[in-house]
């Protein structure tokens, strides 16, 4: 049976000797200083280890039923849910207004690591609510938000948001679900949405779906989109429940993984839909959701990577198997430890340098959010904009690579679900996948979010880059700083190929466009690591300090700045090789 | 749906034009003409698309079940077992003396492929029956041959091969597994092994288990290891089936794929067995069925993403969604079809690449080890003997990569079981993993294989590649030289440093070893590439060419040099920083 345990020591480096939160001038981070997101780590992390994670294989192996049009959760998760929902942890960053604590979004962000590590496809049906109420805390009316938020943000009622159909999936321009206008304001909503996670369950009084659909006489195309609060069930000006709406639920979806979270098929029947934002503008509505849906999903694919990381560790400190060919390690046993042969050690480093890298990444990006929000920071917001592509889609490839890397460990039982490393891989997978398959994060990148505001925010991240380079050149730092250099330096070049080349063929962008995200990583990721090595450098100059952490920190960044980041080279040529060999062959040729 | 059709028109070049088959020395190769292959791959490929790949999924929902010690395999299976059995689709390689119809290995390799991609866990129960009727050919005594293998050519038996116990898996000088010599010249074998593949079913009339034990007073390690031919059924002298052997099933067990084979626990309760081979030479006679396996574990690395491939490609030519950036193409639709957006083609091109390049080099590797066989060619025996891990690890990790990257053209829907791209990541999963997980392939390549015969065949693999490149350096083929050479020399400058470093400290070579296997397996595509692209140039010189075929074989070859063959010179960046920052770390710092 596999475990997990928060990795309290770490985030705890990420939060106060990386990003130093505490002295930051963002509101409300003077509060979060290392003893309260300790806390934050230890009882969040005791209730996910005890409570949440042993759920994890019983949600893969029950996974979610209907019967009579009624969605049951498996065995433990309405008891968990509650636990959560009780112990607060699901209004951490919502107003004080509505109900919530009023922390910043950074604190989201670490309990949404030790939630979605430990059990991903039960924090859905939390972290969807989040979503969804963000969206109604953006663009909803201060009569909606008092409606719906409290409710949700206690997740007494949880949230869903409802997009796909079956044509019209990253074109939902497409979309056939209409919305009729009715003379007291409301509008009837109807049509069929696929892939709707948490789309029904036992384990909430209300579910509140925001659901894109079309105004009748809208504008063809994507400009006719509007976003549409329908509840699972009405609810009256004072709060009460009443009617059943006209949503139901066709079927739950047969999914790889993920089975703990009800994929549903939902049925919109003349539901009674409230417009949310304004008339046809309900992309950006959604789009609310959609950025911060994508953070939330590049920590899924890190999340999973960690916890397969921890088990197989384990498994590699524990198993024993062969013996090191340099000389036997345990001599009173049959075998030595699997962690004592070069491959698996190189496996383990792969994994616990990206993991490390990610989390670092990712906390760094919400503080950018959270920069953009309370303190209403352009830069920050511009930045977190042209990152969040890069967050979802490298850090979701490379999770799945990693949690496929972990099951390795494990040899044959790495194969067989009882012990519990597949379903890692399977849950990571779908998160390559939703909030944009990872090649729609790539054409965002580099079809949108480089030009955005004329290059402002590319250019400014080439430049931070730059000055951490530049201020850290000395010897103790020069294993770190030269292939930042380096990287960046590939990554501006392949940036440079698609202006003279987008130009004329936009295909010489997009062709290269994979590649890009991928360069851009990496280069995130030494940018972290160069940063965190600085960081544990100072820590060793302190008295009390963890030495045994700290060098740990450093040599695992070394791996990854000597392994990992010269991939750079290998994307830039491929982008420079151009369209040609992409673009060349006739469809029917294929 | 999911569909499968057997690759025609791609096999017969591979074997016509690249491999020139027919007028090879290898006896029986003349019978191998394109009429005789091509009704071998119409008339299986048939079956294949009519019978045995409607069972895919079938096989994956219902998997195999274990009542009252019988397994029972999904519905259809039994049936379509009979068919391919009816066909003589299992015996095309057999000696004729012991019923088979005495073809070339390839043979069986064009055949395997079929198999495997149409339904990979169906085709397990042959193609182990097949590894363990190769070791009793190898190593049995005439009358052991004259007993085992008729029945087991033509399936009505089938084999099963029982390496691996609880504790002992890649390392199985730990088995426990006990053989107690009797007075007839028999054995009792008692003891569990765990993960045997077609371990029990309903569809033959016996199985004949091949098992490694200790026979009592053995020497300690693998030194001490014999094999043993015990049957479920035993049959007395004139081949009728007796009693039961004291062999069962413990368990089914329950894996992420390949859910249509029963991977079983046995248990042997002083189980009566024969030896096979000599006493406390085990390990030789089984390596016999793992070399063999090894390669069909490489071909069901491929074969999956070739399926993967074709469904990949079917949709991206169906779907329509978005509209081509350099204008639209489908005018009269609602949007242009998935294959017009570069990064979907990109995606397609590097599956197809591979696919093609693997199956060249598959055959191929199929050609030497009927040279080793049927010539005693010495070199190509040392040759095969070299590039099987390469085979076996390279193949399937990349096989496994590239049905996960065709599940991503299916958005969505490729996370959905009913579409059945998950199915086919699944099942390539194991083969990461059996037969010596793909670390172990590395170790056997860079531990044992670059050195054996006092490195002769890798010198002569590098000559290889050396004099193709020499007699063809002309402007023709420059797209295709020039990058083979750069990654040959890069391949040889990390064998360089392996010599130069591995010598003081083996781990030097040992933590660059995965790296080295996926660089080989690259040089070793590239070779493949360069040959097809020729052999389709000149093919493009003859009268009647299929030029669509030929152009799009030569733009696909292109495509593999341009992006992924540089591949090898990051893989050589990580290898020449030395094992430091993988072993340096302490086991208790990780």
């Amino acid at each position: 049976m596999p475990s997990y345990t928060a990795p309290a020591k770490d985030m705890q480096f990420v939060l106060h000797d990386l990003l130093e939160i505490s002295t930051q001038d963002v509101p409300g981070y003077s509060d979060m200083d290392a003893e309260f997101t300790g806390a934050i780590i230890d009882t969040l992390g005791q209730l996910a280890t005890e409570v949440i994670h042993p759920l994890n294989m019983v949600g893969d192996r029950q996974g979610c039923t209907l019967e009579n049009g009624v969605v049951r959760t498996p065995d433990g998760f309405k008891d968990a849910f509650d636990q959560l929902r009780d112990g607060g942890w699901t209004a951490l960053d919502a107003p004080e207004e509505f109900g919530g604590q009023g922390l910043p979004y950074l604190s989201y962000t670490i309990a949404g690591e030790i939630l979605s590590a430990s059990n991903m496809a039960f924090n859905m049906y939390y972290g969807l609510t989040h979503g969804a109420a963000s969206a109604i805390l953006a663009h909803g009316t201060e009569a909606q938000k008092a409606k719906w938020l409290p409710k949700m943000h206690s997740c007494e009622w949880t949230g869903t948001m409802n997009l796909t159909e079956p044509h019209a999936g990253t074109d939902l321009g497409m979309m056939r679900t209409k919305a009729v206008p009715q003379t007291d304001g409301t509008y009837k909503i109807t049509g069929q949405k696929i892939f709707i996670s948490a789309g029904d369950h036992d384990m909430a009084d209300n579910i509140v779906h925001l659901v894109l659909a079309k105004i009748e006489g809208a504008p063809e195309g994507i400009k006719g989109v509007s976003l549409f609060i329908v509840p699972k069930i009405l609810v009256d000006d004072e709060g009460n429940l009443g009617a059943r709406n006209g949503v139901s639920v066709g079927k739950i979806e047969e999914k790889m993984g993920i089975h703990g979270n009800s994929t549903c098929v939902m049925n919109y029947d003349g539901a009674t839909g409230y417009l949310l934002g304004q008339e046809h503008k309900g992309m950006r509505a959604m789009f609310t959701m959609m950025n911060e849906a994508r953070l939330g999903v590049g920590l899924q694919g890190y999340a999973q990577s960690e916890i397969a990381y921890q088990n197989a560790l384990a498994y590699a400190l524990d198993r024993l198997q062969g013996r090191d060919v340099t000389g036997v390690k345990n001599p009173d046993g049959p075998a030595d430890p699997l962690i004592v042969h070069p491959d698996i050690r190189r496996n383990l480093m792969d994994q616990k340098s990206f993991v490390e890298g990610a989390r670092a990444f990712t906390f760094w990006g919400a503080t950018m959010i959270d920069r953009a929000h309370r303190l209403e920071d352009k830069d920050a917001d511009g930045l977190i904009s042209l990152l969040t592509p890069v967050i979802k889609g490298f850090l979701t490839d490379k999770g799945f690579e990693y949690a496929t890397a972990a099951q390795q460990v494990y040899g044959g039982h790495g194969y067989i679900e009882e012990w519990g490393m597949s379903q890692f891989a399977r849950d990571a997978r779908i998160a390559m996948i939703y909030e944009g398959a990872n090649g729609v994060q790539a054409l965002d990148l580099v079809g949108r979010k480089l030009a955005q505001d004329g290059g402002k925010h590319v250019m400014a991240f080439f430049e931070m880059v730059k000055t951490f380079c530049k201020e850290n050149d000395g010897d103790e730092m020069k294993g770190f700083v030269a292939p930042l250099k380096a990287a960046s330096k590939d990554l501006q070049a392949a940036g440079m190929y698609f202006m003279q080349n987008g130009m004329k063929n936009p295909n010489a962008a997009l062709a290269g466009s994979y590649d890009f995200m991928h360069m851009m990583g990496h280069v995130c990721l030494g940018l972290m690591w160069a940063r965190m090595a600085k960081a544990a450098m100072e820590g060793l100059k302190k008295d009390g300090a963890d030495r045994d952490f700290l060098e740990a920190k450093i040599a695992t960044g070394r791996y990854y700045m000597a392994r990992q980041l010269p991939a750079t080279a290998m994307h830039l040529g491929r982008i420079q090789t151009g369209p040609e060999t992409i673009m060349g062959l006739e469809a029917t040729a294929f």
